[in-house]
Order: structure tokens, then sequence, then C-alpha cells
């Protein structure tokens, strides 16, 4: 098989049903949403058995135990998978929502529509409920998708692609509105991410590497989620009962999400006041501390056990470390807090400890950051804790959307006129 | 000297400024821009003579009439540059707009802030306005800038350049926050559009040429104006008062804009209405029309001179002439004029005649367009029209802005949460 040939195939037939879903009613999304997870609830047995050969192949090939781990589906995974389609189907649609009108001295009535971006390319990895997950958001937007998953996936993401097909024909919907790759042939990315003629923009889920390959190469547009070094900054004026709850949560909650904190900033007035508990607690779970030579002195003396504290390499201050392990830096206060972060962070999620109402909003509007917090554990960086319902991924980009992706960052906004005749003059 | 070594430095710079122009008061920005003008004002000898020298350099060179017709700087163009400058200081600031503010079920409230961008890119050609148009928007919507024109007006935007930056500096801001590139050498370029670290977000102005090769090999994102292919579509039920001044004023105000009708399309029922009146005006305009078989043979019949009209080809569909000529196509009705749209538009600007309400409101939902009109002439896609004040450029992209980008296309939302010591669960 001919990959480009293949690729441009599915690209063709996108652009296609794109325009269809792009006008299809709300009630026409739903109702293709809610016979995904009837056929994903009525085909439970056939998924796990796709799911079986796909592990079957990953062990006999060697893979990592936590590639395994993430590529297995289990009964509740398929229900999880079910729900979550109806989820988004009880999710407002973005489609069509005019905002904005205003009256020109022209005449002309000026206003912006909510439109879907067209179609949207989904790169991702080993789990197969993307596969649903990405085919309901996308198809909720008003977007076509074009998903392509970890090769290990194929059989589990083929059956659960014959589920969507289904979904979408019985509610009247082209089946092309969500197509999923299936040859394993790495071409296949390639030819998807150099397509701008098919294809509008491209999400690639998955670790740092695959998104940097991604963006280097695409022709199109990419939504990327690059890594989560987020900061906890306890000002000056903090208050004492917010402090270690919120750096517990924000460190200690999950090690392995990217909305962790792995830097704490600690004002240097309030260092020896604070640091000694937020010690004793982070060493009770066994996190370990890269310190400045300041918090390190602090630390020690008031006797946080050794095993726990080392001094920290300028590296340290920009590592995402997915791991019990953290930054701990003294900083003069507010201002440079904000510029060691807007220097080291990877712009997701910082959060401040501050009951000064300057410091607050100095810090909310000076962060760069796609998410800014005022005492709220990071851990809240996500679209379902947002009110999103689902999210896609989480951007750190500038442009178009930051932070968690949910409906409304699938799609954008149009210009529309109401007009009256109107020429101009 | 060594061009990337250059643009590293006004890119290290540029990026440093940025953190102190995103957190600068109105007032300081007004105030700069206010200085800005005054300096350009006071200085207009100055600039008239650099021009002066550009210009004749370019005659030396044998550059063509409209070439050195951008690139002529007069009293008034002096005058209207410095207005400018006043007229984007009078913009309401976007910078720090809260908005969607909602309580979670945590307790958190989470919103969004309008924040800028960080650093923008300008790549330009002939025009030297274009340098203070783009500083003041860059700095209004806390942007620092790095400013790249035409060799051809590089001593005409060094003298701009002087009066901005002395405008930054009486108004306390860092010279660094609108950088001109002062090397003609074509590499600066290939720099400028290669440093994500340095700069956020590319905006080339200028041919489609220009801006295809930069879309092509730049590593940051483009927010781009490719060409303007609008459509004007004839409805069943066109109000007849509406038809002629639409067509008229849409195709033959200005030839040479991008949001010139390039195409009409016309619904069956109502050709032999509608034709033979707009076929004379426009033939009374000297408007040659590239035309189907059945619009030429009613055409023809209805007397208008041969001299104006010819056979479309097929790639008359997609073409902007930017000049005084149409193509003109009979369609079944709004379904083919929808479908036809969204396969040879270039996405820019359309605009449906009818008083039948369903059809109108479908016009506006299905063309996949950046605008889409009412009963109003496509030539109103513009940001003074449409209330932007100014604008940086008209975007035929699909995500981030469409259409006209004006203050608030250079700017982005990030998350703001609001928190109580909540921390998750």
């Amino acid at each position: 098989m001919d990959v480009q040939h293949y690729m441009h195939t599915l690209g063709r037939q996108a652009r296609a049903a794109s325009r269809l879903v792009a006008a299809a009613s709300t009630d026409a999304k739903n109702a293709a949403l809610a016979a995904m997870a009837a056929e994903i609830r009525a085909r439970r047995a056939e998924l796990l058995a796709a799911n079986a050969r796909d592990l079957e192949e990953a062990r006999a090939a060697g893979l990592e135990p936590a590639l395994i781990d993430r590529l297995t589906l289990s009964e509740k995974g398929v229900e999880a998978m079910a729900a979550g389609l109806e989820q988004v189907a009880a999710l407002p649609d973005p489609v069509g929502e005019i905002t904005d009108v205003k009256r020109r001295p022209s005449g002309i009535q000026v206003g912006k529509m909510r439109v879907p971006l067209g179609v949207i390319g989904i790169i991702y990895e080993a789990r197969p409920n993307v596969t649903a997950d990405a085919a309901a958001l996308c198809l909720k937007s008003g977007n076509a998708a074009i998903l392509r998953g970890g090769k290990e996936a194929l059989h589990s993401n083929q059956a659960i692609a014959a589920c969507v097909r289904t979904g979408l024909t019985a509610a009247g919907l082209p089946e092309h509105a969500v197509q999923v790759v299936d040859t394993t042939d790495r071409a296949a990315v390639g030819e998807l991410i150099a397509m701008p003629e098919f294809v509008d923009v491209i999400v690639p889920r998955g670790g740092k590497g695959l998104i940097e390959r991604i963006s280097k190469d695409a022709r199109v547009p990419v939504i990327k989620h690059l890594d989560g070094n987020c900061h906890v900054y306890i000002d000056d004026e903090a208050d004492p009962a917010k402090v270690v709850p919120i750096v517990e949560n924000a460190k200690t909650q999950r090690y392995g999400t990217c909305n962790t904190a792995e830097s704490l900033l600690v004002a240097r007035t309030v260092a020896d006041l604070y640091l000694p508990a937020i010690g004793r607690m982070l060493a009770g779970k066994g996190v370990e501390m890269r310190c400045c030579a300041e918090s390190l002195a602090l630390l020690r003396e008031a006797g946080v056990a050794a095993e726990n504290l080392c001094e920290a390499a300028e590296s340290d201050w920009r590592e995402e470390y997915l791991a019990p392990i953290i930054a701990v830096k003294v900083v003069d206060g507010l201002d440079e807090a904000i510029a060691h972060i807007n220097t080291y962070s990877s712009g997701h999620t910082e959060a401040i400890v501050s009951e000064n109402y300057t410091s607050a909003m100095r810090f909310l509007r000076e962060v760069d950051s796609a998410s800014v917090m005022v005492n709220a554990s990071t851990r809240f960086a996500d679209g379902f804790e947002y009110g999103l319902g689902a999210e896609i991924g989480i951007s750190t980009d500038k442009i178009h959307a930051r932070g968690p992706v949910g409906l409304e960052g699938l799609t954008s906004q149009k210009w529309i006129v109401f007009g009256n005749g109107e020429v101009r003059r």
C-alpha cells in the first residue's frame, strides 16, 4: 500500500465529512455519541478480545510493564469509555454560538460565531481509550477527526473504531467523520502532519519526545503540551493555615501528573517560619528536596533527614521530575519569584500562597503561564476541575488555546455581519 | 556581523522587554504612544529626508513604480502615522481583562485573563508606515515587537524607529520593547522565524509569495493572510433593491483590495431576472466577466458587450484577480452555492443576498470563511469597519484569530484561579 495515497484518501474523506459534521444538529451529534456508547457496551467481549491480542503481542515483543499497563483495557475500562461518550453528549454544544454583536456606524451589525476548526489529526500512544475520547470531543465540537494511535494498540483501536462508525451511521452522520489510521507504518504520521489541504490542526498526546518531533516537522498548526514544571510560591504574607496543605497537595497527591508542583519558592522573610514544617512533611512522604544553599541550611537546621536533602544544580530549576523530588529555593520576594518562574517554568501552572491583594493580583497578571492560581493547589489545572467537562489535552502554547483544552479549544470564531443592503462608502 | 548572533541578541532583548511591557500600565503605554506621535511630528523633516534617500536608491536600482509608490512618505503620510499612533492610544487596553469567572464544586473560582502573546515578529515589505502602525499595535496589546521591513525602506524605517524609541523611554518603558532589524541581510528573516525561544508569533504582511515562504519555513506560529477570493451569492429570494448595489460595491469600489468580490454566484431561478442588470452595470465599468456556459448565454442574450464576456476556465473559480475581472456562475441554489464556496474560496469573506431567514442563517453557519455576511458588501471585512480601531492584518487561518486582527488578536487568554486554600481530593 502507498502510505501517502492512503493518507491523502483519509484526508479527502475527512475534509468532505467535516462540512457535514460542522452543519450537523446537536441532536444528531448527541445521538451518534449515545449510539457509540451503546455499541461499545454491546461489543464488550469483542473489545476485550482485541485488546488481549494486542497485549499478547506486546508481551511477546518484551514491552515494558508501564506501557503494558497503559495498553490494558479492563471491563471497567470499557464501561468508562462508554460513560465518557455519554458525558460528552451531555455537554453544551459550542458550535454556532453567536456573541458580541454590535451595530456599526455604517449600519451593519458585526458579531462572532463559534465554528469548528475543520479536520483535527490526533496522534497518541498506547492508551486505546483515547480513541473513544478524542472521537467524542472532535465530533461534539463539529470537527472531523483522523486518529493515529500507537502501533501496539492497533487491534483495540480498530475494534473501538468499528463502534464509532456504527454510532455515526446510526445517527445519519458520515462514517468518515472519525477515521482511525489502520496502518502501523510510521510514514503515516509524517503524511498526517504535512497535508494542510486536508488537516487543520494536529493534537499530539504523549511524551515530550513525540510532541517535539511532531512540532518540528508539522506543516499545520500543532496544539502542544510540553512539560509541566509547576511552581508554588510562598509569599511574605502567606496564611500559615494554607501553606503546608497546598504544598502537600500540589507535590504529593500524585507524582506523575503534569500539574504536580516540581519547584517550591519561599520568600526570605518567612523561610525559617515555613520551611521546617514543609520539610518535615515532605521528608515524611519520602520526597527528596533539591535545595538552594539557603534553604538547605534551614532544612538541615530544622532536623530534616539528610537522606531527603541535597544541593540543587541549575538544571533542577527547569526539571519536570514526575517523581517524589522537588526543587526548593529561597527568593527575595514577589519580584524574584515572578522572574524565576518566567525564566525557568514550562508555562503550565503556578500558584502563589498570599493574603496580600496586590501581590496576588500582580502574580496573576505577570506570571506568564497557562494557569495561574492564588491560594489553591496546582493540581486543579485540569479540564474537569475547570468545568470543561472533558479535555483533549493541556496546551502550553501561547496562541489559540492555553491550558486545558475542551470543546471550545477545538473551535474558533468567525466574523458574521447582519446587513440590510449596506455598501461601503 | 554574524546575523544569527545579531538576531539572537534582538530576541533576548525583546524577551526581557516583553515581561516589562506585559506588566506596564495602560497610562504608560498611552504616554509612550503620545510621545512617539509628538516625536514623529517634530522630526518630520528628518523622516522625509530619510525617505528621500530610500527613494533615490530605489529609483537608481530601477524599482517598479508601484513599489516606489508604496515606499513614498509624504508630509500627509507623516501626519497620518502620528495620528494613527494617537488612535491606538485611544483604544481600550485589552490586557488584564478578567472574564467568565465561575465557582466550581471544589470551591475554587476559575476564570480567564487576557494576556499578551509575548514577542511578535512582523515581516513586511516597502511601506514604511507599517513600522509605526505595528509598533503601536504590539505595544498597546502588551507585546514586544521585532520589526523587519523591506530593504528598500531601511533609512525611513530607522528614522521612524528612532522616534519610537524616544517615545518608549520618555514613558519609562524599555527601549527594546520595539526593535527594528537594521540589517538588510535576508538571513535575518530566516533567523527571526526560527527562534521560538525568543519569538512567540510571526505576522507577515505582504504578498502571497512572501507569506507562503515564511509559513513554510517558520518554526513559530504564523498569523497569515493568504489571498482573498471573495464571493457574492444572489439567492432565489434576494431583495431586488439590494442585488445590484451590493455586487457593484463588492466588485467595483476598489479593485486591488483583498475584500473585493472576485466571484459572483446566482441562483438559477433568478439568473434571468438579475444577470442582465448586473452585466450591464459591470460592463459599463469595464469589468470583464468570466462566465459559466449558462450565465454567458444569458448575458449575451441581454446584450452585454462581447468584449466584456468570455468563458470561464476551472481555474477562474479559484482566482484572486485584484483587477476589473469577475467570475460568474449560475448555481442550483443555496446548497450548490455553499459547496462551491467551500471548495474554491480562499476563506476570506463571502456574502449572501437573501430575504429568506433559513437561507441566511444556513449561509452564515455553513460557509467556512473568516467573515460571512448577509445583505452587505464584502468590502466591509476590515478592522476599522468592524470597530477594531486598527488592524495588524486579516487572517485566513482557522486557529487563533480569523479575519481582521486587532489588539485582541495579538493577545490570548490564560486561566486564573481564585482559591481560599483549596486542595484537590
